[in-house]
């Protein structure tokens, strides 16, 4: 992973240190390498964390699952295990395939669920249908794993489920009620792909997109138990007042779910779930740990701050500068050379009409608040390479980038106002550009205040 | 100074240690405790800081100065030199004042300046009309000194200066303009009042209510070297293009200005400033160190984030919590039990019509980002006790703040929304209330998470 971008303000080294440490962050995130570390295998045994498996005892291991970055994740495996896979098949996101010898690359739509991922979702159950306590299932799961696995319950149609969402959304649910919803209209979410994969021994490598990496959440948790109930569901339907825009078989299939007739979601000690072993292979606190490890190594007084960051880009742009200036001029919480790393995802709320995303505004933000000022260096990084609807990742911002944009005709505060950040950036010759990395553990930030001789 | 709220939501020591932390905070910001900090006397030996000045040496000892805290600072003045002083004149907020033996203290209006205050500035003028080299001038600066020392030049009234500095307001100023054209219209401002008391020895002891304390800012630099000149004062008049809005008396004054006529405020190495000696007697980097020693000997391990925290309230108390997470789930930065402590002064763009504070509104958002987990707590304060237009200085919160306000009836996201921080707060249990605290060196803001032992 290279950065073709940004320019550096000054010769000193700080510039090329902290794309080393946003770099090591990105290879904490690669979905292959973090399946590489996750599975060891020696002859014929398997080790994944701190659980190990013989692997004659089964008689087959399938490979299924869904998401963005499972395509890589599914090579890896097949490096690892090849002469031993019986067959698999993963869904990604269109045009996210790689070519894979065992395992069924099958192509769907996304964030849009569509009937090629119904039908893609379909092949795992198929491929699920006879295991037994025999049978080693390992279960890929990345961000994006949610929408790449839409097998509705029988009788109710993606459009019929399109259209709740859409109800739900508009009459201000929060994402947990819609999720309590979902993962009871579907057939594999929310720990029901586990009980597909019953009575096999399942090992689900999981890299987490969602901040702070709940396993319930992620890709709607298809092998971890869910505390929610077919009772809330509908409790959700009724509080929101969305029964009317609900279809006869949703309905249906809740209310026999209400009498006992079908059985709710995994529940915490079903017995279904006691085989599963859930293993995050990466995530945000692994990419936040390797940019510790990398600037701890390059010499910085370095402080993990938090992988739970959340907030308006551009407030979190000023945190980000009020840490730096500490640092530069009261020496705290560390003295120079220092390196503060922080781990979550912002939002923007969109006020104008510009070009941008949440870590081009976040680095904008903190460009304004450092302006002048030497030696500091703020960073804002999307892990998947693509903030916003932008070819950038992201923006490395210091004292001159404002000056810098300026004088080559942009005007900081008004791309600020207009949610303009990629075009000042840009020309500031700030912005991170990075390509599409294949994964995506949200966003990492970043404050370096360099000694006199660094910057 | 004792808090009166908030009520704890658990048995264990982590609410009581918190507000003890809170407390050494204030007792720090106290001015007049840090006078007798800052200032020394062994017999006829005064010591300021690194420096001492031996008190027979001066013919006579004279006191000057304003802020809304200078009252206690002058009684300490007075216990520590009441036998040496000669006379003295500090001008207050209506309300503020204390009774003095020696000190005439004169109260006059703030925020919006008032003939009071130009009387009370010229009998600053008059008592440093004939000092000498023999003299020993302290000057005694806290918040509000710009307000209460309002004395134009000659021929400018009060009230042009205040249609002008609306009309700034209006264009869209920023507030760095602003100060430029209100110290060049000024007798006192931008280091000026240094060149009335020259060629005496001059001590500023100051009180900073500035993010960050930058002495030329605090109190618009009585005693400071003053950067802006006279042309970019005029500049600011054209570019806003409030010309119009400008008495003639102005125009000539800075027309004066520009030719040379007049002097421009005295720049670094004026011959007026180095006979002057600027002592930060407490600011929040003051408050703030405090409140970190204090929770160190309680036993917590401490962390100071930054004290140039400015931001959104409720996305600072976004981020606090997502500070507290980790603490609580991952150890970073620092393992339980820890304390994070953060200084500096947010803001809030006001949507609704509810009852709050900047610190209120910190504390709720962090209340419902931390809305049912065990062993943490969230606190902003207002280290004068008054945040926003309430009886309250900020708030303390835990995970069961929401639930708590949410049982007695009270809707937390309601309101957040309506900025009604205040009343939602006080139905939990959860405001601090402090009274006047007499002092003002902006906000504290403070995590803390225990163990379980703790909470």
């Amino acid at each position: 992973m290279r950065f073709v971008q940004p320019e550096p303000s000054t010769t000193g080294p700080l510039h090329r240190q902290a794309l080393a440490v946003l770099e090591a962050a990105l290879e904490a995130a690669d979905p292959a390498q973090a399946v590489r570390r996750a599975l060891r295998r020696d002859g014929d045994t398997l080790f994944v964390g701190d659980r190990s498996y013989t692997l004659r005892q089964f008689r087959r291991i399938l490979v299924v699952g869904a998401g963005k970055a499972t395509a890589p994740m599914a090579r890896a495996v097949e490096d690892l295990l090849a002469d031993r896979l019986t067959a698999g098949t993963i869904t990604v996101k269109y045009g996210y395939t790689t070519p894979t010898r065992v395992i069924a690359v099958r192509e769907a739509g996304h964030p849009i669920p569509d009937e090629a991922g119904v039908a893609a979702t379909q092949a795992i159950v198929n491929l699920l249908r006879d295991v037994t306590a025999d049978d080693l299932v390992l279960c890929l799961i990345s961000g994006g794993g949610s929408a790449l696995m839409p097998l509705p319950v029988p009788g109710v149609s993606l459009s019929d489920l399109q259209a709740l969402t859409e109800a739900l959304l508009r009459s201000g649910a929060p994402i947990q009620a819609l999720n309590t919803v979902r993962k009871h209209l579907s057939q594999v979410a929310g720990g029901q792909l586990a009980r597909l994969a019953y009575p096999a021994t399942v090992v689900a490598l999981i890299v987490s997109d969602v901040v702070g990496s709940p396993l319930d959440v992620i890709a709607s948790g298809p092998t971890v138990a869910d505390e929610s109930t077919f009772e809330q569901a509908w409790q959700v339907l009724e509080r929101y007042g969305v029964l009317e825009y609900t279809s006869a078989a949703i309905r249906q299939h809740l209310q026999r779910g209400l009498s006992g007739e079908i059985p709710d979601t995994p529940k915490p000690g079903d017995p279904a779930l006691t085989r599963v072993h859930n293993v995050i292979v990466t995530d945000n606190a692994h990419a936040a740990a390797a940019a510790v490890d990398r600037a701890t190594a390059l010499g910085f007084n370095t402080l993990l701050l938090t992988t739970y960051l959340e907030g308006e880009a551009r407030e979190i742009g000023r945190v980000l500068a009020a840490l730096a200036r500490e640092i530069a001029w009261r020496g705290h919480p560390l003295p120079p050379p220092a390196c503060l790393i922080a781990g979550g995802e912002t939002t923007v709320t969109v006020r104008g009409h510009g070009k941008g995303g949440r870590n081009q505004e976040v680095a904008l933000s903190a460009a304004l608040a450092i302006q002048g000022l030497p030696g500091m260096l703020i960073a804002s990084l999307a892990t998947d390479g693509t903030d916003g609807p932008t070819d950038a990742a992201g923006g490395l911002v210091d004292g001159l980038t404002i000056a810098r944009g300026q004088e080559r005709g942009a005007d900081a505060l008004a791309a600020l106002r207009d949610n303009d950040a990629y075009h000042f950036l840009e020309r500031a010759g700030a912005l991170l550009i990075t390509g599409p990395t294949n994964t995506n553990v949200n966003d990492l930030l970043a404050v370096f205040v360099g000694t006199a001789a660094q910057s």
